[in-house]
Protein backbone atom coordinates (compact mmCIF):
# COMPACT_ATOMS: atom_id res chain seq x y z
CA UNK A 1 0.00 0.00 0.00
CA UNK A 2 0.97 3.31 -0.48
CA UNK A 3 1.90 5.62 1.96
CA UNK A 4 -1.12 8.20 2.72
CA UNK A 5 0.71 10.05 5.35
CA UNK A 6 1.04 12.95 3.80
CA UNK A 7 -2.24 13.27 1.92
CA UNK A 8 -4.27 16.22 3.10
CA UNK A 9 -8.27 16.20 3.10
CA UNK A 10 -8.17 18.69 -0.03
CA UNK A 11 -5.72 16.83 -1.97
CA UNK A 12 -7.89 13.61 -1.21
CA UNK A 13 -10.60 15.37 -2.82
CA UNK A 14 -8.14 16.65 -5.82
CA UNK A 15 -6.97 12.96 -6.48
CA UNK A 16 -10.32 11.94 -8.59
CA UNK A 17 -9.64 15.05 -11.02
CA UNK A 18 -6.25 14.13 -11.14
CA UNK A 19 -7.07 10.32 -12.26
CA UNK A 20 -9.93 11.56 -14.41
CA UNK A 21 -7.58 14.06 -16.60
CA UNK A 22 -4.58 11.06 -16.62
CA UNK A 23 -7.58 8.96 -17.65
CA UNK A 24 -8.21 10.79 -20.75
CA UNK A 25 -4.39 11.95 -21.79
CA UNK A 26 -3.95 7.91 -21.93
CA UNK A 27 -7.27 6.99 -24.10
CA UNK A 28 -5.39 9.66 -26.14
CA UNK A 29 -2.36 8.14 -26.23
CA UNK A 30 -0.50 10.72 -23.95
CA UNK A 31 2.27 8.68 -22.81
CA UNK A 32 4.07 11.72 -20.71
CA UNK A 33 3.43 15.16 -19.87
CA UNK A 34 5.15 17.83 -18.00
CA UNK A 35 3.87 19.64 -15.11
CA UNK A 36 3.25 22.58 -17.02
CA UNK A 37 1.45 21.41 -19.50
CA UNK A 38 -0.78 19.27 -16.79
CA UNK A 39 -1.37 22.71 -14.91
CA UNK A 40 -2.62 24.39 -17.98
CA UNK A 41 -4.93 21.52 -18.89
CA UNK A 42 -6.39 21.38 -14.82
CA UNK A 43 -5.99 25.10 -14.34
CA UNK A 44 -3.58 24.83 -11.15
CA UNK A 45 -0.16 26.07 -11.19
CA UNK A 46 2.71 24.10 -11.95
CA UNK A 47 3.99 24.05 -8.70
CA UNK A 48 0.73 23.07 -7.25
CA UNK A 49 0.83 20.13 -9.27
CA UNK A 50 4.67 19.42 -8.95
CA UNK A 51 3.85 19.15 -4.77
CA UNK A 52 0.95 17.29 -5.02
CA UNK A 53 2.38 14.65 -6.97
CA UNK A 54 5.75 14.42 -4.64
CA UNK A 55 3.19 14.09 -1.46
CA UNK A 56 1.35 10.77 -3.32
CA UNK A 57 4.68 9.61 -4.29
CA UNK A 58 4.74 10.39 -8.00
CA UNK A 59 8.10 10.92 -9.47
CA UNK A 60 8.97 13.22 -12.65
CA UNK A 61 12.42 13.77 -13.92
CA UNK A 62 13.53 17.59 -15.45
CA UNK A 63 12.93 17.90 -18.65
CA UNK A 64 11.07 14.65 -19.23
CA UNK A 65 7.84 15.21 -17.11
CA UNK A 66 5.60 12.22 -15.45
CA UNK A 67 4.88 8.95 -17.35
CA UNK A 68 1.30 9.01 -17.38
CA UNK A 69 0.31 5.15 -17.51
CA UNK A 70 2.44 4.84 -14.16
CA UNK A 71 0.98 8.33 -12.85
CA UNK A 72 -2.69 6.95 -13.36
CA UNK A 73 -1.62 3.54 -11.79
CA UNK A 74 -0.44 5.13 -8.77
CA UNK A 75 -3.72 7.20 -8.25
CA UNK A 76 -5.85 4.73 -8.71
CA UNK A 77 -3.81 2.38 -6.24
CA UNK A 78 -4.46 5.30 -3.82
CA UNK A 79 -8.44 5.50 -4.59
CA UNK A 80 -9.10 1.79 -4.14
CA UNK A 81 -9.29 1.30 -7.38
CA UNK A 82 -8.74 -1.96 -9.27
CA UNK A 83 -10.72 -4.50 -6.93
CA UNK A 84 -14.61 -4.70 -6.81
CA UNK A 85 -17.25 -2.41 -3.89
CA UNK A 86 -20.72 -3.88 -3.13
CA UNK A 87 -23.03 -1.85 -3.02
CA UNK A 88 -26.82 -1.35 -1.99
CA UNK A 89 -28.59 1.60 -2.47
CA UNK A 90 -31.69 2.15 -0.04
CA UNK A 91 -34.54 4.44 -1.41
CA UNK A 92 -35.55 3.37 -5.23
CA UNK A 93 -37.20 6.45 -5.92
CA UNK A 94 -36.04 8.81 -8.94
CA UNK A 95 -32.90 9.30 -7.93
CA UNK A 96 -32.13 5.66 -6.61
CA UNK A 97 -33.54 4.31 -9.61
CA UNK A 98 -31.27 6.91 -11.59
CA UNK A 99 -28.38 5.57 -9.52
CA UNK A 100 -28.68 2.07 -10.35
CA UNK A 101 -29.08 2.32 -13.51
CA UNK A 102 -25.98 4.26 -14.16
CA UNK A 103 -23.51 2.20 -15.75
CA UNK A 104 -20.47 4.31 -15.17
CA UNK A 105 -20.26 3.16 -11.80
CA UNK A 106 -19.45 -0.53 -12.22
CA UNK A 107 -16.97 0.39 -14.76
CA UNK A 108 -15.14 1.56 -12.21
CA UNK A 109 -15.73 -1.19 -9.98
CA UNK A 110 -18.80 -0.38 -7.95
CA UNK A 111 -21.03 -2.83 -8.50
CA UNK A 112 -24.97 -2.41 -6.89
CA UNK A 113 -26.32 -5.57 -5.77
CA UNK A 114 -29.60 -4.70 -4.54
CA UNK A 115 -32.38 -1.88 -4.24
CA UNK A 116 -34.42 -1.40 -1.35
CA UNK A 117 -37.62 0.83 -1.03
CA UNK A 118 -40.17 1.43 2.03
CA UNK A 119 -42.67 1.73 -0.07
CA UNK A 120 -45.25 -1.65 -0.65
CA UNK A 121 -46.23 -0.09 -4.09
CA UNK A 122 -42.36 -0.64 -5.42
CA UNK A 123 -41.45 -3.57 -3.47
CA UNK A 124 -40.94 -6.36 -5.99
CA UNK A 125 -41.14 -4.06 -9.02
CA UNK A 126 -38.75 -4.56 -11.37
CA UNK A 127 -36.24 -1.33 -11.96
CA UNK A 128 -33.47 -2.03 -14.52
CA UNK A 129 -31.90 -5.55 -13.36
CA UNK A 130 -33.41 -5.33 -9.69
CA UNK A 131 -36.35 -6.71 -8.20
CA UNK A 132 -37.21 -3.73 -5.64
CA UNK A 133 -36.65 -5.41 -2.00
CA UNK A 134 -38.42 -4.04 0.69
CA UNK A 135 -36.79 -2.30 3.49
CA UNK A 136 -37.91 -4.34 6.51
CA UNK A 137 -35.23 -7.53 4.38
CA UNK A 138 -32.30 -4.93 4.43
CA UNK A 139 -30.80 -6.16 7.88
CA UNK A 140 -31.31 -10.03 7.12
CA UNK A 141 -29.56 -8.90 3.21
CA UNK A 142 -26.67 -7.26 4.90
CA UNK A 143 -26.12 -10.17 7.49
CA UNK A 144 -25.74 -12.43 4.57
CA UNK A 145 -24.24 -10.50 2.20
CA UNK A 146 -20.90 -8.42 2.81
CA UNK A 147 -21.28 -4.60 1.54
CA UNK A 148 -18.93 -2.16 1.08
CA UNK A 149 -21.23 0.85 0.52
CA UNK A 150 -24.62 1.77 1.74
CA UNK A 151 -26.46 4.42 -0.67
CA UNK A 152 -28.95 6.74 1.29
CA UNK A 153 -31.40 8.02 -1.38
CA UNK A 154 -34.82 7.63 0.81
CA UNK A 155 -36.37 10.98 2.41
CA UNK A 156 -34.70 12.80 4.92
CA UNK A 157 -36.63 12.04 7.52
CA UNK A 158 -35.60 8.42 6.74
CA UNK A 159 -32.18 9.01 6.33
CA UNK A 160 -30.92 8.80 9.52
CA UNK A 161 -32.79 5.25 10.57
CA UNK A 162 -31.56 3.60 7.23
CA UNK A 163 -27.86 4.87 8.35
CA UNK A 164 -28.60 3.32 11.01
CA UNK A 165 -29.89 0.14 9.72
CA UNK A 166 -27.11 0.09 7.18
CA UNK A 167 -24.10 0.88 10.11
CA UNK A 168 -25.84 -2.09 12.25
CA UNK A 169 -25.65 -4.19 8.64
CA UNK A 170 -21.53 -3.59 8.82
CA UNK A 171 -21.20 -1.36 5.78
CA UNK A 172 -18.05 0.44 5.78
CA UNK A 173 -18.91 3.29 4.11
CA UNK A 174 -22.25 5.20 3.30
CA UNK A 175 -23.04 7.47 0.54
CA UNK A 176 -25.74 10.24 1.40
CA UNK A 177 -28.07 11.76 -1.17
CA UNK A 178 -30.18 12.90 1.94
CA UNK A 179 -30.82 16.72 2.54
CA UNK A 180 -28.79 16.05 6.22
CA UNK A 181 -25.51 15.31 8.19
CA UNK A 182 -25.91 11.75 9.43
CA UNK A 183 -24.86 10.45 12.21
CA UNK A 184 -23.05 7.02 12.15
CA UNK A 185 -20.73 4.81 14.35
CA UNK A 186 -17.26 5.99 14.70
CA UNK A 187 -15.29 4.18 11.77
CA UNK A 188 -18.02 4.41 9.21
CA UNK A 189 -16.86 6.26 6.45
CA UNK A 190 -19.82 9.53 5.29
CA UNK A 191 -19.34 11.21 1.67
CA UNK A 192 -22.83 13.64 1.23
CA UNK A 193 -23.79 14.36 -1.70
CA UNK A 194 -25.97 17.57 -1.35
CA UNK A 195 -27.59 18.72 -4.32
CA UNK A 196 -30.28 20.95 -2.52
CA UNK A 197 -26.68 22.49 -0.98
CA UNK A 198 -24.98 22.94 -4.23
CA UNK A 199 -28.14 24.24 -6.48
CA UNK A 200 -27.94 27.05 -3.27
CA UNK A 201 -24.49 27.73 -3.62
CA UNK A 202 -25.28 28.27 -7.24
CA UNK A 203 -27.68 30.76 -6.31
CA UNK A 204 -25.77 32.70 -3.97
CA UNK A 205 -23.41 32.80 -7.06
CA UNK A 206 -25.78 34.49 -9.16
CA UNK A 207 -26.79 36.96 -6.95
CA UNK A 208 -23.45 38.02 -5.97
CA UNK A 209 -22.36 38.76 -9.50
CA UNK B 1 -28.63 43.85 -0.05
CA UNK B 2 -26.04 42.34 2.44
CA UNK B 3 -22.71 42.93 2.61
CA UNK B 4 -20.81 39.86 1.27
CA UNK B 5 -17.53 41.31 1.49
CA UNK B 6 -16.22 39.25 4.16
CA UNK B 7 -17.99 36.30 3.19
CA UNK B 8 -14.94 33.40 1.88
CA UNK B 9 -15.82 30.70 -0.02
CA UNK B 10 -15.66 28.07 2.85
CA UNK B 11 -17.88 30.08 4.38
CA UNK B 12 -20.15 30.26 1.56
CA UNK B 13 -20.07 26.52 1.22
CA UNK B 14 -21.26 26.59 5.14
CA UNK B 15 -24.11 28.45 4.23
CA UNK B 16 -26.60 25.95 2.84
CA UNK B 17 -25.64 23.85 5.80
CA UNK B 18 -26.50 26.81 8.42
CA UNK B 19 -29.64 27.59 6.48
CA UNK B 20 -30.52 23.59 6.36
CA UNK B 21 -29.97 23.53 10.41
CA UNK B 22 -32.06 26.88 10.72
CA UNK B 23 -35.23 25.91 8.86
CA UNK B 24 -35.16 22.72 10.77
CA UNK B 25 -34.73 24.11 14.35
CA UNK B 26 -38.01 26.45 13.32
CA UNK B 27 -40.21 23.65 11.94
CA UNK B 28 -39.59 22.42 15.53
CA UNK B 29 -40.68 25.94 17.22
CA UNK B 30 -37.12 26.75 18.69
CA UNK B 31 -36.91 30.24 18.62
CA UNK B 32 -33.32 31.41 19.56
CA UNK B 33 -30.63 29.09 20.01
CA UNK B 34 -26.99 29.57 21.30
CA UNK B 35 -23.51 29.34 19.79
CA UNK B 36 -23.12 26.68 22.02
CA UNK B 37 -26.13 24.93 21.33
CA UNK B 38 -25.82 25.26 17.42
CA UNK B 39 -22.40 24.21 17.43
CA UNK B 40 -23.08 20.81 19.29
CA UNK B 41 -25.87 20.08 16.69
CA UNK B 42 -23.41 21.19 14.05
CA UNK B 43 -20.68 19.55 15.19
CA UNK B 44 -18.44 22.49 14.57
CA UNK B 45 -16.89 24.97 17.45
CA UNK B 46 -19.41 27.66 19.26
CA UNK B 47 -16.20 29.88 18.60
CA UNK B 48 -16.63 28.95 14.59
CA UNK B 49 -19.94 29.28 14.37
CA UNK B 50 -19.77 33.12 16.38
CA UNK B 51 -17.17 33.96 13.93
CA UNK B 52 -19.13 32.51 10.54
CA UNK B 53 -22.40 34.06 12.13
CA UNK B 54 -20.29 37.78 12.62
CA UNK B 55 -19.33 37.56 9.04
CA UNK B 56 -22.55 37.30 7.49
CA UNK B 57 -24.12 39.85 9.66
CA UNK B 58 -25.88 38.16 12.25
CA UNK B 59 -26.16 39.01 15.95
CA UNK B 60 -26.62 37.22 18.85
CA UNK B 61 -26.88 38.65 22.36
CA UNK B 62 -24.58 37.47 25.80
CA UNK B 63 -26.94 34.94 27.25
CA UNK B 64 -29.65 35.42 24.79
CA UNK B 65 -27.97 33.69 21.48
CA UNK B 66 -29.87 34.27 18.33
CA UNK B 67 -33.13 34.70 16.67
CA UNK B 68 -33.44 31.64 14.90
CA UNK B 69 -35.57 33.29 11.80
CA UNK B 70 -34.05 36.19 12.45
CA UNK B 71 -30.75 34.00 10.87
CA UNK B 72 -32.59 32.08 8.58
CA UNK B 73 -33.73 35.43 6.37
CA UNK B 74 -30.38 36.56 6.52
CA UNK B 75 -29.18 33.35 5.53
CA UNK B 76 -31.99 33.09 2.73
CA UNK B 77 -31.12 36.26 1.46
CA UNK B 78 -27.71 35.96 1.13
CA UNK B 79 -27.83 32.74 -0.66
CA UNK B 80 -30.46 34.99 -3.34
CA UNK B 81 -33.60 32.56 -1.94
CA UNK B 82 -36.91 34.25 -2.07
CA UNK B 83 -36.90 34.42 -5.67
CA UNK B 84 -37.78 32.47 -8.70
CA UNK B 85 -34.51 30.71 -10.49
CA UNK B 86 -35.70 29.16 -14.32
CA UNK B 87 -33.66 26.41 -14.96
CA UNK B 88 -33.81 23.94 -18.20
CA UNK B 89 -31.94 20.32 -18.08
CA UNK B 90 -29.79 19.53 -21.19
CA UNK B 91 -30.12 15.22 -21.32
CA UNK B 92 -33.07 13.66 -20.44
CA UNK B 93 -31.25 10.10 -19.41
CA UNK B 94 -31.92 8.96 -15.76
CA UNK B 95 -30.05 11.48 -13.93
CA UNK B 96 -31.65 13.98 -16.03
CA UNK B 97 -35.38 13.08 -15.74
CA UNK B 98 -34.84 12.39 -11.79
CA UNK B 99 -33.57 15.96 -11.24
CA UNK B 100 -36.84 16.83 -13.38
CA UNK B 101 -39.33 15.16 -11.13
CA UNK B 102 -37.43 16.17 -8.20
CA UNK B 103 -40.19 17.95 -6.07
CA UNK B 104 -37.50 19.85 -3.67
CA UNK B 105 -36.13 22.21 -6.37
CA UNK B 106 -39.09 24.03 -7.13
CA UNK B 107 -40.41 24.25 -3.35
CA UNK B 108 -37.05 26.42 -3.04
CA UNK B 109 -38.09 28.34 -6.43
CA UNK B 110 -35.85 26.62 -8.66
CA UNK B 111 -38.50 26.18 -11.71
CA UNK B 112 -37.45 23.47 -14.19
CA UNK B 113 -38.49 24.96 -16.95
CA UNK B 114 -37.88 22.57 -20.15
CA UNK B 115 -35.60 19.18 -20.45
CA UNK B 116 -34.02 18.86 -23.87
CA UNK B 117 -32.56 15.42 -25.07
CA UNK B 118 -29.95 15.03 -28.21
CA UNK B 119 -31.85 11.36 -28.51
CA UNK B 120 -33.91 11.57 -31.24
CA UNK B 121 -35.84 8.60 -29.63
CA UNK B 122 -36.56 10.67 -26.56
CA UNK B 123 -38.20 13.99 -28.18
CA UNK B 124 -41.58 14.44 -27.83
CA UNK B 125 -41.58 11.94 -25.13
CA UNK B 126 -42.83 12.56 -21.99
CA UNK B 127 -40.97 13.03 -18.54
CA UNK B 128 -43.08 13.56 -15.65
CA UNK B 129 -44.80 17.09 -16.65
CA UNK B 130 -42.39 17.87 -19.97
CA UNK B 131 -42.62 16.77 -22.86
CA UNK B 132 -38.48 16.03 -24.07
CA UNK B 133 -37.05 18.79 -26.41
CA UNK B 134 -34.81 18.12 -29.19
CA UNK B 135 -31.37 19.67 -28.36
CA UNK B 136 -31.30 21.42 -31.62
CA UNK B 137 -33.64 23.69 -30.18
CA UNK B 138 -31.81 24.77 -27.43
CA UNK B 139 -30.73 27.84 -28.92
CA UNK B 140 -34.09 28.61 -30.20
CA UNK B 141 -35.79 28.36 -26.00
CA UNK B 142 -33.38 30.41 -24.73
CA UNK B 143 -33.49 33.16 -26.97
CA UNK B 144 -37.38 33.21 -26.02
CA UNK B 145 -37.07 32.27 -22.40
CA UNK B 146 -34.73 34.29 -19.88
CA UNK B 147 -33.19 30.75 -18.18
CA UNK B 148 -31.21 31.30 -14.78
CA UNK B 149 -29.64 28.10 -15.06
CA UNK B 150 -28.45 25.15 -17.14
CA UNK B 151 -27.91 21.58 -15.83
CA UNK B 152 -26.16 19.70 -17.89
CA UNK B 153 -26.77 15.28 -17.48
CA UNK B 154 -25.33 14.58 -20.94
CA UNK B 155 -22.90 11.99 -20.90
CA UNK B 156 -19.01 13.50 -20.31
CA UNK B 157 -18.36 13.91 -24.51
CA UNK B 158 -21.24 16.17 -25.07
CA UNK B 159 -20.86 18.08 -22.02
CA UNK B 160 -18.65 20.78 -23.16
CA UNK B 161 -20.81 21.99 -26.21
CA UNK B 162 -24.29 21.92 -24.08
CA UNK B 163 -22.07 24.41 -21.92
CA UNK B 164 -21.13 26.61 -25.37
CA UNK B 165 -24.41 26.53 -25.96
CA UNK B 166 -25.92 28.08 -22.56
CA UNK B 167 -23.48 30.40 -22.22
CA UNK B 168 -24.08 31.11 -26.26
CA UNK B 169 -28.34 30.93 -25.15
CA UNK B 170 -27.43 33.86 -22.33
CA UNK B 171 -27.86 31.21 -18.90
CA UNK B 172 -26.18 32.76 -15.79
CA UNK B 173 -25.00 29.65 -14.14
CA UNK B 174 -24.46 26.11 -14.90
CA UNK B 175 -25.29 22.95 -12.60
CA UNK B 176 -22.71 20.36 -14.20
CA UNK B 177 -23.13 16.65 -13.56
CA UNK B 178 -20.85 15.71 -16.24
CA UNK B 179 -18.00 14.10 -15.12
CA UNK B 180 -15.07 16.45 -16.72
CA UNK B 181 -14.42 20.73 -15.72
CA UNK B 182 -16.42 22.53 -18.14
CA UNK B 183 -14.86 25.92 -20.19
CA UNK B 184 -17.52 28.69 -19.55
CA UNK B 185 -17.30 32.55 -20.54
CA UNK B 186 -15.96 34.70 -18.12
CA UNK B 187 -19.18 35.34 -15.82
CA UNK B 188 -20.75 32.42 -15.97
CA UNK B 189 -21.18 30.47 -12.70
CA UNK B 190 -20.35 27.17 -12.95
CA UNK B 191 -21.44 24.48 -9.89
CA UNK B 192 -20.40 20.95 -10.15
CA UNK B 193 -21.62 17.80 -8.65
CA UNK B 194 -18.95 15.17 -10.14
CA UNK B 195 -20.81 11.96 -8.62
CA UNK B 196 -18.10 9.40 -9.66
CA UNK B 197 -15.36 11.50 -7.79
CA UNK B 198 -17.43 11.73 -4.73
CA UNK B 199 -17.67 8.32 -4.76
CA UNK B 200 -13.72 7.88 -5.37
CA UNK B 201 -13.34 9.80 -2.42
CA UNK B 202 -15.53 7.05 -0.36
CA UNK B 203 -13.05 4.43 -1.43
CA UNK B 204 -10.34 5.97 -0.89
CA UNK B 205 -11.09 6.26 2.65
CA UNK B 206 -12.48 2.63 2.67
CA UNK B 207 -9.09 1.93 1.37
CA UNK B 208 -7.29 4.08 4.21
CA UNK B 209 -9.49 2.41 7.16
Amino acid sequence: MEDASRISSALMRRLPRYYRYLLELDRRGVTRISSQELARRMRLTASQIRQDINCFGGEGQQGYGYIVAALRDRISRLLGLGRQYSMVIVGAGNLGQALSKYKGFGDMGFMVRALFDQSERLAGTQVHKYTVRPVSQLAAYLGEHKTDIGVITVPAEHAQATCDALAQGGVGAIWNFAPLDLRAPEGIKIENMHLSDSLLVLSYKLTRQ
